[in-house]
């Protein structure tokens, strides 16, 4: 399967792609679904899961499916309380807040705290009948803490940070959990089927490059040396985190994925032809007229044509609002424009 | 005066060190002030802003004074109305949506329609009797699009990025009158007695290179061209913009300013010794115990310790809740470290 060779750096027919958050609510299919169940229902009841995963496949001619779930409720079994609040996004109802909150946190089997996600994994593969892969995925150990500290979203990092440089002891313990868990999850969800390994480390470009070194990268290299004893490539992603690319790719991962705020080719340069790329179209191009889209998707797969290892995608999550005949026309040209640059 | 020197990349005395937003609600005596006047207000009463200027060079061996002023302003000027609401930060009620709505923008006199600002840089050089020189400032002409279209700070830029790419045009039109403003602003606040320049993109890492070239790099071009031609050196500080740092010294400056997102001797390598850089400790540190802070800011002292042309500053605004203590630590800490790197 060609997603499976580029993750491997193998000879691929046509670029794969598939997109960050392709199943979600620019699809009516999804928000038909939206208006029954709530999310937290949807990722819970594994028929539902399997549904939305499948959408996007459906729709359009994706090279994965990605289960759909959420990064979040990994800390539900550590004794987090979490809910989805309209318009504000995740809330976590008793953050972390100091050495004893981590001390007082579970350290949950993944197989029991997060079945549901593992049986849909399971049953979409069955679903998929094998003609493309399907791709599992966690939140990184650094961007879970950001929630489990915070409480939710946040604009500086204030607390999560303050946290990092006042209780080092309690940090490292804290990411110690979370790696542990963030690896087993992975690698759990390997075992009910997934084929693929993505780690979302959507804040990690908050942090300074030293405090990524010192309080974070330990953690995600520990979770992703897990997650690779399944056999399974993983992909290892982090936004606006173009100057630590290096120590992304030294945290570890067969694939690194950018976001749009870098040259493929310039992070091509700074990453070397040993690791495999995946990226990295602003996701508010897919609102442009098609022919800029293709445009700008063009000079992405040409900067990516010389080396092997690269799987188009977006450089964060599909919004919203995107136009879905957008899409469409994104897909089609990748696998048609990649036809072109090789023959 | 090592703040000018610095810029020149001349020898210094001690590293120059002063604070992006370094008047501002962390001191209780601008809280104070804010309690009376609304921030419209201060920065229209010229010797509000002249007061407000000198709160933190009263507070602090600050080696500058940077004018008591918004970025936003000048798109008053030009016919949008701006407030300043409670939470939400700025808001512009009339904001651009059609190529009609560029055209009908007046292209103001600076010197008339900021004026308030222009006098009070003119009396806070009285006030500072040549002890430390005056930063005079302005937004981007990108950042200030972005504003004039989306009305208010963006999570996602879609209005600004849809009218780039769907009206070419009339943002071409737009960036041309953005761009003279900002450069003929800058221009008149160094005839006001301004002696450094700072140009803030503040929005631009939300862009790929790719759109940075097409759409916005001529502009920031044109606006650092006029501005230069004062004879005053010029800053161009972008936050989020690692990757397309070549690219922000190509537009211009004399000093580019860095936010904490990457190591500052991989911004000297990328960048070169014929430009001096500014920055670049991530604002949150200030809220680490002091002797966190100051190992931080030695790191970034010993990196940049290599060359002429470094200017300490915090790798974007002081966060209002900063420890006022810290901030005094800080400054005094980064002049006699870079005493004893040089002896």
């Amino acid at each position: 399967m060609r997603l499976l060779n580029a993750c491997h750096r193998q000879p691929v027919d046509v670029t794969p792609i598939w997109l960050m958050r392709q199943a979600g609510r620019y699809m009516a299919e999804y928000r038909a679904l939206r208006e029954k169940y709530t999310i937290l229902e949807i990722i819970k009841t594994p028929d539902l899961a399997v549904e939305v995963t499948m959408q996007p496949i459906n729709a359009f001619d994706l090279d994965a499916a990605i289960i759909f779930a959420d990064i979040l409720p990994p800390l539900e079994g550590m004794g987090l309380r979490l809910t989805f609040e309209k318009g504000e996004g995740p809330v976590i109802h008793n953050p972390l807040r100091t050495p004893a909150d981590i001390d007082a946190l579970r350290q949950p089997n993944p197989r029991e705290s997060l079945a549901f996600t593992l049986q849909a994994i399971t049953l979409t593969r069955q679903e998929l009948g094998g003609r493309i892969p399907l791709i599992g995925f966690s939140g990184a150990p650094f961007t879970l803490a950001c929630y489990a500290i915070e409480g939710g979203s946040s604009r500086n990092y204030i607390l999560v940070k303050r946290f990092m440089y006042e209780q080092p002891v309690a940090w490292h313990k804290l990411m110690e959990k979370l790696s542990a868990l963030v690896g087993e999850y992975l690698f759990a969800q390997a075992e009910s089927g997934a084929q693929v390994l993505q780690l979302f480390d959507s804040w990690v470009g908050n942090l300074s490059p030293f405090d990524y070194q010192e309080f974070v990268l330990p953690y995600s290299r520990q979770a992703i040396a897990r997650a690779k004893e399944s056999g399974v490539p993983v992909i290892h992603f982090g936004a606006s985190a173009a100057a630590m690319l290096p120590l992304l790719k030294a945290a570890g991962g067969d694939v690194i994925g950018l976001d749009w705020r870098i040259e493929p080719q310039h992070a091509r340069q700074i990453l070397g032809n040993d690791v495999a790329l995946q990226g990295n179209l602003d996701p508010v191009t897919l609102f442009a007229p098609i022919p800029i889209l293709k445009q700008r998707a063009a000079i992405i797969m040409e900067q990516m044509a010389g080396a092997p290892g690269f799987i188009f995608n977006l450089g964060h999550g599909i919004l919203p609002q995107t136009p879905v005949e957008h899409v469409a026309a994104l897909v089609d040209f990748v696998h048609q424009t990649s036809n072109n640059i090789q023959s």
